[in-house]
């Protein structure tokens, strides 16, 4: 099976060296011989039709911050190059999200589909703005589309609801889709103001480089956009939601809930409307995790209300979220 | 599809009601067409091999406390004659859990599976007492045998294991299993003594008929079995469990832990050693939940650790997990 990878950070690296590490364990158990034949970041590429080393890979982006230098060429091919020319079955993107266009994750997907190459995302953008089209795109060029590490990182929350509950019918849910205000809000809860917490969240590097999109809910709200989708059958985009974000949180709040035994918690909620705002949760609920743990409630018809909690981020956890994609890929397009 | 019920108490009852309300449904999504054949309880039983009709079976059950006067026949035929004679194609043990010899649930589920019936189980005591040799004997006999009831109730615990966390190696886990222990603890928690939580926990109709089950530890134990071979591979029996009940626990060990921010819960754990014991857990980790609810976090290679929590009993709840069995046996055995 062959792999283009889109973007090489640190869930891309992550992705080659979980490969690595698992290859023989993944012939044996899946008969899955993935092989990794072109890779790029913002300032180069890298291809090899026979598949590329992935500790020289590795070595390579540490030293130059660019994955370019991997051969001796001197210009290397742009990303959009080799997902038009280089044959390969599956094209991973793992580029930054972005809420305002989506590029260059958008175009990447597109373009694979078009080609008939199956598509794994763990960028959210593109979903959050036109996820009824590209199931659309998907569907039409008949290639399969996974986006499981875009909601919960390595914490299997789209599985879980679309399989596990097989047969029911799910009603509702809410949850806490992003750590990093988690993280912020449970620090204010124990006593720090907003700033100092917020400071804290990024020195310990949890925020995203622009930081509107964990204080402001979009990412919060991306994950709703994916989740309304894939498990409610609703056709929405970014736009749907109601969106508050938690800058307006102060200790006055926070104390007010804590006297009710409750906390604070930026919660993502389809029922009826789609929302993300700041909620008083009880702190018996399940759903009140603390730290960077995310988590989340599904009430059905029948079977009552689940919560599921895991860490919703990390470069291996959202790695491990990929394989299992690709694995899932690889049963599913040799069935027929 | 043909069914024949073992047991029409809560379960049973809850399961036929749900088979009823959503007939067209499971016909429409599924291609699911199912009907009671044969249902027995400890005092008689009742056959129709074109389907019994459930809402008069329920009255018959209700006025006489047994099945048996649904039809005007002076005798009805016992339960071993339904399953050894009746044409079905599943059978769904619900009888009553025991560990001495799990009987008569063990004879039931052997003589359906030599006939070639396949076997949903939500009867706890032959899963406990001898996993290893009915997955041996489903497989010789080329049934498939199913029993996501038996732990978590509605919650799908088994489920989450074994695909959610596809392609991932557990390599631990441990767990609240049993609601009514630690709704016990819940209220000793909160000031109770024992004996009164006791009490409380039985006004409610929280404990079992014979209490040892929940006060012991064997129903804890039983649903460590089944996650242990089910989940780990492991081939062991409930002689293999350490087990350690809450009945020495007290209000001297309740204070002790809040003092440290934990509270005690009697936790089932599979980790090197299979024990189930009263531990101290910290009030933050995602395991301590409140009142009857289950909760168990399992702990993967790569994708780090995830709890999944619910309510772990209820007849409708559990009624729900036997349904996801009989879809999931439907797409199984149409697949070749």
């Amino acid at each position: 099976m062959r792999i283009i990878l889109c973007g090489f950070g640190v869930v891309g690296q992550s992705f080659a060296k979980l490969l690595e590490s698992r290859s023989e364990d993944l012939y044996a158990r899946y008969g899955l011989k993935p092989r990794i034949v072109g890779v790029f970041d913002r300032n180069g590429s890298a291809i090899d039709p026979s598949g590329l080393d992935i500790n020289r890979l590795i070595d390579v982006k540490k030293k130059h911050n660019s994955v370019k230098k991997y051969a001796d060429t001197k210009n290397s091919i742009s990303g959009i190059e080799i997902i038009n020319d280089l044959e390969a079955e599956v094209l991973i993107e793992t580029t930054e999200s972005n809420y305002k266009d989506a590029e260059p994750g958008m175009t990447h997907i597109i373009s694979a589909m078009k080609r008939g190459m199956h598509v794994i995302s763990v960028n959210k953008g593109p979903l959050a703005l036109a996820f009824p089209s590209l199931m659309e795109i998907a569907a039409y060029n008949q290639v399969l589309f996974r986006f499981s590490g875009t909601v919960g990182g390595g914490t299997p929350i789209l599985d879980f609801a679309k399989n596990s509950l097989r047969g029911e019918r799910i009603i509702s849910f809410s949850g806490i889709l992003n750590g990093t205000t988690n993280y912020i809000l449970t620090n204010m809860a124990n006593g720090m103001s907003f700033n100092d917490a917020l400071d804290d969240a990024k020195q310990k590097g949890y925020v995203e480089a622009d930081e509107s999109l964990d204080l402001d809910g979009l990412d919060a709200a991306a994950k709703l956009v994916i989740l309304a989708n894939w498990i409610m059958g609703m056709k929405v985009v970014m736009s749907d939601i109601k969106i508050t974000g938690i800058r307006k949180i102060d200790s006055v709040d926070i104390k007010r809930a804590a006297e009710k035994n409750s906390a604070i918690k930026l919660i993502a909620s389809c029922n009826k409307e789609l929302t993300v705002a700041p909620k008083e949760i009880s702190t018996v609920d399940p759903l009140c995790v603390s730290g960077t743990l995310n988590a989340i409630s599904f009430t059905s018809e029948h079977s009552g209300t689940q919560t599921i909690i895991g860490r919703g981020a990390g470069g291996i956890e959202t790695a491990s979220s990929i394989l299992r994609d690709l694995i899932d890929i690889r049963n599913e397009s040799t069935k027929t």
